[in-house]
């Protein structure tokens, strides 16, 4: 199979989050620590379950952007800590619930905890950290942040439903994945970044454009991710496919191949993505398709208008490293390779 | 199988819960109502599922303590509403991620959520109702309520886990059951009822007596549920028997029997409900050991001692109807039959 789909050309050292990560540096200790903490129990399996998920190396993006905007709003007390937990928490429980749903086996590069301890214990455990976390917001004691995270909880779980309904069906249009993704991973990016400037006191217009920032990253993030899906090696490609038609997964790349291609070539995805009736070389055509269409290339094309949105939020605030940093940010999110 | 176990021995119309639902029956309609607008969702799905249990028939028991002790400390505003509304969806909650985790097919006589729109939606459509109450609760604007509804929400996830690492261990004592149906149950009943107190602004004892009066209403009634289980025919008992091991869940009655019983007896229930190792002429054998070690009265009788408990809980009240209506919900509780 020659097909090679990539994202990768003519990339060097490009974007990344390091700016952001070194001005979060110094709180970063704290709210590791604190995340540690509250993922304790009595109950032996919570902390040995929730740990898993916690310790295995995710970006901790989120909770950074909700430090790095209360520090861009000159907050210098110590709530932005156990907000950014909290919004981590609410994260960590969506990650045990969704392997859950979607029957994962790996995240992150390790057996997901559902294989390890039972999907009945990751759906608990995901419970209790988003108690957890609604406890932490409740000591922080501001109720504009806890609205604000008690909306995103609402929402994201809306989102989760809304996907779940789309599985298999191939009408799905730019516009429903569009609305999917906003609810189910972009609410916790603007929830995340508008709380920064909650927690600093700022008034509407700053909320605002933090908000706006977060959610327009969290589509560019979303997209990218998508498109990652295929990107790579033929064989991982395959792979991939493999894993999408298994669950009836519909992602951008899949919506643009469909809605381009002609009368057979939906007919093979309706076959296939909706019917679930594979035969052999249906994953190699898939790819096919996927490159014909040019559906990775336009997903990154859409995510990168994402960015651009996100980066003229960020207008009214002042030059200086943290706005620079969260600009990379965007840079990175809609460039990386992983 | 000629062995009939029964709580059902010479009650005529004993104590009820018509007292306590008089007194709220004014505020119901505006309790319903706002519980069904809150299941809303442009999702589809949610509604539709989430309907289908909060349509069911349940007791709405909690969300009436919530109202109940609102009135007895004289509340006269409008907040207990949303709050008794929260409580309901926090527990509706739980139940569709218990029918997901406990594999059950049946609940309230009607197949269950995720008989008929999967695991998936069950887990999903609990996330979101759980966010939705925290909406609610937030709209109110209570932080004390809030903090009392954050921490329940996270013990109850920590009893349900609990009772996951003790299903099929004989050793199971019967104070760790108690901590687990302490947390599992009883917390949200607590919490129910010292909402009363927390939105009518009454002080600490206030507080402290309805929280007591609701932990041990709720220790009762799961103590009751729990023997319930074993009780009506003895058809009926075989089956629930049947389920139990299947699940390997320890309630009291299997505790005071395995504890009770002698090194053979133990042994039965260590290879069937322990090791899963079924054969003919077990359950009949089970049903036997529950009647010769009293198992059923004696946790009967323990449910009269934490009623006991809940009525002493009510002392500091004056006298009058909605005094009564509790102390008679809690004869309820320990007597009723269904």
């Amino acid at each position: 199979m020659g097909v090679v789909v990539s994202l990768d050309k003519a990339r060097g050292s490009g974007p990344g989050l390091k700016p952001l990560l070194d001005l979060v540096e110094n709180d970063m200790g704290r709210l590791n620590e604190l995340i540690m903490s509250k993922a304790e129990s009595h109950v032996e399996m919570i902390p040995k379950l929730a740990r898993h998920l916690i310790d295995s190396g995710g970006k901790r993006l989120r909770p950074v952007l909700t430090i790095a905007s209360a520090q861009m709003c000159n907050y210098d007390g110590d709530d932005h800590i156990p907000l950014a937990a909290a919004v981590e928490f609410m994260h960590t429980a969506t990650l045990l619930h969704d392997d859950v749903v979607d029957e994962s086996d790996m995240r992150r590069g390790r057996t997901t905890a559902r294989i390890l301890w039972g999907n009945e214990a990751s759906v608990l455990v995901g419970d209790y950290l988003l108690g957890q976390a609604f406890k932490m917001q409740v000591d922080v004691g501001i109720m504009d942040a806890l609205s604000i995270l008690a909306n995103a909880a609402a929402i994201i779980a809306e989102g989760e439903v809304m996907q779940l309904a789309a599985a298999q069906n191939m009408e799905t249009t730019e516009d429903e994945y569009l609305t999917i993704i906003k609810s189910k991973t972009a609410a916790l990016f603007a929830a995340a970044a508008e709380l920064g400037a909650v927690v600093a006191d700022k008034g509407e217009s700053e909320r605002a454009a933090l908000r706006s920032y977060g959610q327009n990253l969290g589509l560019a993030f979303q997209l990218v991710d998508d498109a990652l899906d295929y990107s790579g090696s033929a064989e991982l490609l395959g792979k991939n496919i493999g894993d999408d038609f298994r669950e009836g997964k519909i992602t951008l790349p899949i919506v643009l191949s469909y809605r381009r291609g002609n009368k057979q070539e939906r007919d093979f995805w309706k076959r296939t993505l909706q019917n679930g009736d594979l035969r052999d070389g249906d994953l190699e055509k898939a790819a096919e398709l996927i490159v014909k269409h040019e559906a990775l290339g336009d997903t990154q094309q859409r995510a990168r208008h994402y960015g651009d949105m996100a980066k003229d939020a960020l207008a009214i605030f002042p030059d200086g490293k943290h706005k620079s940093a969260l600009l990379e940010t965007i840079d990175f999110c809609v460039t990386r390779k992983h």
